[in-house]
C-alpha cells in the first residue's frame, strides 16, 4: 500500500499550469451559480419529453449564446415519454394510515380505483430473488433494501437493484404491484423516484417507492406479525413518442484539425424537484469551466458542451448523440452529474498509459484538495459516444455523501447547493479543461485499460 | 447579571431526592419510546374530530390500562371539524412550474377548478398590514415572513403571525387567497400546516403554506420584476360538529384529600405526519414519568395524565377539560408538547414565592443538565384549567432548535426522535413529578407572578 501511495505522490510533483484562471474561478466564480439559479427559478422541473424540458432547452440555448458560446443548437430526437399521475398509498390493515409514495418509470397504472392486496416483505432484493415462483400471486411485494451514505456513491450499486429490477422480478413471481424503500439516504417524507426495467416478456406492473420513514413504519408493522395490506393508486401514463433534444454549444478552438474536448451534463430532470443538483449544477459547472478557459485566450482545441436531454428516463439523449456524432472522434470526455459538492479525486482511463498527462492534471488540481488514484475512469451516462469510440475519459469525482439524500426527490432544489463547493468544482474543471484544450499531443491509451 | 446567576446557583445546592428512579429512567427507560413507537406505527396521524383520532383514543386507553393506570376514561366533547382536500399550486407566469403547498385550517376551498390570480409579495406580515385597503382586490397575497431556529422556540412568536393572521388581513384588503412561506425552519419540500384565524366579519378565503424552497423560488421570481401569477387548488371541507375526546388516566395517590398533580400532552396530531414529536412523544414522556413514580411506591397525591384531544385545530380538548373539571383544584400542572429533545431549563410560576420548593426541584434536575431561571412559567396549551384556577405551573423547557424543522409537517415521524434525549426527558419528569406527588405542603403562590 505504501509503495502505491508513493507512486501516486510522484505523479503530482509537476508545477501546475493554467493556475491563474482556476484560482480566479475558486475565488469568485458566479457563472455556474447563475446558470443553476436561473434554470431552477425560471424553468423549474424539466421532465424528459415534455414541454417543460423543451422550455429548458430554449432557456439554455439563450444562456449559452449570452455567455459567448458558438454553434449553439438543439439536436432533436424522438423518445418514449412517461408522465406521473396520481400517487397515493395507504396501509389498510392492520389499521388504515396514509403513506408517502412516488411512482417509478416506466411502470403501469393501477387505474383510478387503485389496487388493494396483501403485502409480502422482503428485506433485500436477494430475498425477493429467492422467493418461489408463483408465491406472490395477487400480492404486493415490498422490498426494503437499505441504503447508507457513501462518499463515492457506491451504495447506489448496492441498493439500486431494489429499484432497477425488483418490480420485474416481483411481477415474474405473480405480484400485482411492488413498493420499494426509496433508494435514498435521507429521512424525509419525499420518496425517491427513478426508472425500473421490466425484463423482456414480463408485463409491467404498478410500482412505487415509499419514503424512508414510511418504509420504516411498514417494517415495524411486519415486525408485529399478522397480515399487512396496502392500497395503491398510481396512475402514470405513457405518452408514446414525443420530441426531446440535446443542446450543444462550443468554444471554438484555433486548430480545427484537432479533436474537441467534450464536456457533458444533462439538462432534463425529474419532475418532483427542480433539477438543481441533478443536474442543473453539472451544466453550470461545465459551462463555467469552458467560459473561464475561453477567457484565457482562444484554446487550441474546441471545447464542446453537451447538455444532454432525457437522461433520467433512459439515457435517450446520450444514445441520440452517440448515433448522430459517431464519426466525430473526441479527444477526451468528461461529465459532471453527481451534484455540486466538492471534487475529491481525479480518475482517468489513461493514468497508466499516459502518466505524464495524468501527472500534469493531478498536479494542477492538487491544491484544490483533489487526490490522485489508480481507479480507472468509466465516464458518465451521457458519454456513450466516447465509450463507443474507446476514447479517453476523466472522472472528476464529487463528494457524494449528501447526494442520495436529494437525488430524484422533491428536495432537489437550489437551496441544497453550497456556493463555495460549487466554486471548487468550477476551479478544478477550469484547471483540467485548460490543460486539455491547449494540448496538441494525443492521449496515450492502453487497450488493456 | 453576575448577582442574578449567583442567586440562581444558590437555589440548586440542595441534595436531590427521588434520584434513584430518575437515574434509572435516564439509563434505560423504554416506556416513553414504547408509547410513541406504538401510536405512530399502529395508528399513525390523528386528525382532530376524525375516526383516526378516535382510534388513537382507543389505542391510548388500552395502553394506559396495560401500563397500570386506573380510572382510564375517554371524556367526549363536540368540535367543529375541518379536513384537508386536494392541495396543488403552480406558478403560471412568467412560466409554469409546480409548487409544494398545504392548506391551513380553517380556510375555505378554491373549488376543484381552482383560483388563478396575480400574486403580490410581502416580505413580512407588517408589510401586509401596511398595504392599502382594497389594494389586493382579486389578487393573491404572498407573505414570506422568514423564521430561523431558536433554542427556546421564540421565533415562532416572531414568524407565527404570518400564519395566524395574514389570511384574514389579506382578505380584509380584498385578496382572493393567501399563500405564506411555511412557518418552519427546515429546507425540505414538506410545507408546514397549522391554523389561521379570520377576524369576526371577515369571510374566510383559501390559504396555504408553501415549503421554504418554494417560497425562496417565488422570492427569486419577484426579484426579477414583472408580474407573477399563481394557480391554487385547495379543497378542504368543514365537516360540521363531530366527536372528539380527552383521554385521562391516574396513578391514584394515598391521600384523596390532596389535589392531584396534572400532567398534560395532546393525543391528536396533524394529518400530514404521524404525530411523533407533536405530540406522541409528550404523551409518552408524561406517562412514563407517572409510571416510574408509581414504581417507587404509591405516591401521596394522585398523578393524573391528560391526553388532550383536538389541540391542533383550536385547543378544543383543553377547553372541554377546563369546563368539565372547573370545580376540581389542581396542585400543579405540567405539560410536555415541544418535541422530544432534551430539557434544558426549569421554569415555574412560584420560583420567587416558594423558593424552597423551586430549589428542591431545580436541584433534583441539575444533574441532567437542566438550568434554573427567573423566567415565569405560563403552562402549555392544554393547561387551561390550571390557568383559569390561577394554579401552580411548571414548564420543563425542551430544546426547540430542531422543533420547527418538523412541526406540522409530513416529516413529523418516529425516526426524528432521539431515544437518548427522550430518556433524558423522562428522567427529568420522573424527578420532578416524584417530588411533587409525594409532597403534602401547599405551593406558595404570589398573586403578582
Amino acid at each position: 500500500m505504501k509503495k502505491q501511495l508513493l507512486a501516486l505522490a510522484a505523479l503530482i510533483l509537476a508545477t501546475p499550469a493554467h493556475a491563474d484562471r482556476a484560482d480566479e474561478a475558486l475565488a469568485g466564480d458566479t457563472i455556474a451559480w447563475d446558470f443553476v439559479e436561473g434554470i431552477t427559478t425560471e424553468v423549474g422541473p424539466r421532465m424528459p419529453g415534455t414541454d417543460a424540458e423543451a422550455r429548458g432547452r430554449v432557456w439554455a440555448m439563450d444562456w449559452l449564446r449570452r455567455n459567448g458560446f458558438s454553434n449553439v443548437a438543439d439536436e432533436p430526437f424522438e423518445m418514449e415519454t412517461w408522465v406521473r399521475g396520481q400517487e397515493m398509498a395507504w396501509v389498510v390493515a392492520p389499521a388504515t394510515q396514509p403513506m408517502a409514495i412516488t411512482a417509478l418509470s416506466t411502470t403501469s397504472s393501477t387505474g383510478s380505483e387503485g389496487i388493494e392486496a396483501e403485502v409480502v416483505y422482503f428485506p433485500t432484493y436477494a430475498d425477493l430473488v429467492a422467493a418461489d415462483a408463483g408465491s406472490l400471486d395477487g400480492k404486493i411485494a415490498f422490498v426494503s433494501h437499505d441504503m447508507r451514505q457513501t462518499q463515492d456513491g457506491s451504495s447506489y450499486g448496492f441498493a439500486g437493484p431494489a429499484r432497477w429490477m425488483a418490480p420485474s422480478m416481483a411481477a415474474s413471481k405473480g405480484a400485482v404491484a411492488t413498493v420499494i424503500r426509496s433508494v435514498g439516504t435521507d429521512s424525509h417524507r419525499v420518496p425517491h423516484t427513478g426508472t425500473t426495467t421490466f425484463t423482456e416478456g414480463i408485463q409491467p406492473i404498478p410500482a412505487g417507492a415509499l419514503s424512508n420513514p414510511d418504509a420504516d413504519n411498514l417494517e415495524r408493522l411486519f415486525a408485529r406479525g399478522g397480515e399487512v395490506r396496502m392500497k395503491l393508486i398510481l396512475t402514470p401514463r405513457d405518452l408514446g413518442m414525443t420530441k426531446s433534444g440535446n443542446v450543444v454549444g462550443e468554444i471554438v478552438g484555433s486548430d480545427p484539425s484537432l479533436e474537441p474536448v467534450l464536456l457533458a451534463c444533462h439538462l432534463d430532470s425529474w419532475d418532483l424537484g427542480t433539477g438543481a443538483i441533478d443536474d442543473g449544477a453539472g451544466c453550470g459547472i461545465i459551462a463555467a469551466a469552458a467560459k473561464h478557459v475561453a477567457a484565457q485566450g482562444q484554446p487550441l482545441r474546441t471545447v464542446r458542451v453537451l447538455f444532454a436531454g432525457a437522461e433520467e428516463t433512459g439515457l435517450w439523449g446520450s444514445a441520440a448523440y452517440a448515433e448522430a456524432h459517431s464519426d466525430e472522434p473526441v479527444y477526451v470526455g468528461l461529465e459532471s452529474d453527481f451534484g455540486a459538492d466538492r471534487i475529491w479525486r481525479i480518475e482517468t482511463n489513461f493514468t497508466a498509459s499516459d502518466p505524464d498527462l495524468y501527472r500534469e492534471l493531478a498536479g494542477a488540481v492538487a491544491r484544490f484538495g483533489v487526490a490522485p488514484t489508480r481507479i480507472v475512469a468509466t465516464g458518465g451516462a451521457d458519454l456513450n459516444l466516447v465509450r463507443e469510440q474507446g476514447g479517453a475519459l476523466i472522472d472528476l469525482q464529487q463528494d457524494g455523501t449528501r447526494y442520495f439524500d436529494l437525488h430524484h426527490t422533491a428536495d432537489d432544489t437550489l437551496d441544497k447547493i453550497d456556493p463555495a463547493q460549487l466554486r471548487q468544482n468550477v476551479a478544478v474543471w477550469t484547471a483540467v479543461v485548460g490543460i486539455l484544450a491547449n494540448r496538441s499531443a494525443p492521449i496515450v491509451r492502453d487497450s488493456e485499460e
